[in-house]
């Protein structure tokens, strides 16, 4: 197959939403879920994001990159203000609704209501769980980054409270995300289930590696 | 279906191995391809990377988390060293052989000898690219930034040059990378193909969401 080769000098000179488009499904697969937070005045709010990732598992850290566009500055707001927010999977059953979350609705408006989600109180937890998700995750704010080079914002978070179908977790403690129908993304809007090809032992020098399925 | 409910202090008290798999599958799909680097003493590195994401796209960076472990120390003295690094995109049938790449080999055993992937050098980058991978980025480093609070490092990088096929590369700047057949993983060692759900147009309120396909 021939490739098409696309430089510095081209990424620079594209227009903004080709650029857009090109460099944010050129980065592989995605994360992607829904995150709710409470604001200070009690309103909820639910907004889709694919800029999660994992950054340490002891003491349990993801990061999540905010850009300073409007959809996302309600989160990021709450976040800031309360401490408290919810990573809720998205499986296709609600693909649709949680595309839609990411539509400009003025601040105050709730996307929950708006799309027909379900918003969902558990334990000590201010923010909202969605309910139609089947792995939920809690998270507590520990830290702010500034990247000053794109101006975006780096918020870390430990994960203080896991929901998971009972039989998505394996007694590795690995959660099969897939067969909890978790899905994923490429570039801005594009959705994708996953089919596992499998799970392969730690590799070591010499050593053949081989399925644990 | 009944849910397993892990709290702050469940997750904690685990073993050391389970809790890496709980959290690095909790965390959702992810971007997994193989870094490319070469020494300052002109020895060629590959491995395998799970924590690459989009940082942002004008410019186009891409942000890259670094534990302190053995077999990641290679790559991150290398791109420190010389600047240069490539990503490239990982399909089917080069999974078990980028898996591989995650071995501790000994500093200067070169992966792609030992994995029989081939490095492959292309204009005036001197980090080598994988000739099998469809997709492969050159990336130039730009920053670090140390994560004081689980001592990871932050590597952010800009898009320098880029490598598709053709076919892949569609009108408004979106590569399907699903029929690039790159992959996604899960937790360590669990790796997936994809299938489409739809592409979706972008949200406005009050109006309904359609297919873009």
């Amino acid at each position: 197959m021939e490739k098409t080769i696309i430089d510095s000098e081209a990424i620079r000179s594209m227009n903004k939403n080709e650029r857009v488009h090109l460099i944010n499904s050129l980065c592989g697969f995605k994360s992607v879920s829904l995150i709710g937070t409470q604001s200070k005045e009690g309103n909820s709010n639910l907004a889709i994001f694919s800029s999660l990732f994992h950054l340490g598992a002891n003491p349990a850290l993801f990061g999540l990159i905010f850009r300073p566009s409007p959809p996302e500055r309600d989160t990021l707001r709450n976040i800031l203000d309360t401490g408290f927010y919810t990573l809720n999977h998205i499986h296709p059953g609600i693909v649709y609704q949680a595309h839609q979350t990411s539509a400009r609705y003025a601040p105050g408006v709730s996307e929950f209501k708006e799309t027909g989600l379900t918003e969902e109180y558990k334990d000590y937890f201010i923010a909202p769980y969605v309910t139609e998700s089947a792995v939920q995750i809690g998270m507590i704010f520990k830290e702010r980054i500034d990247i000053s080079i794109n101006n975006t914002i780096l918020i870390i978070g430990e994960v203080a409270q896991i929901y998971v179908p009972e039989n998505c977790l394996l007694p590795d403690g690995f959660i099969d995300i897939e067969k909890a129908e978790s899905i994923t993304c490429s570039g801005l809007d594009s959705y994708h289930t996953t089919q596992r090809i499998d799970r392969l032992s730690y590799a070591k020098p010499d050593l053949p590696i081989h399925s644990i399925l």
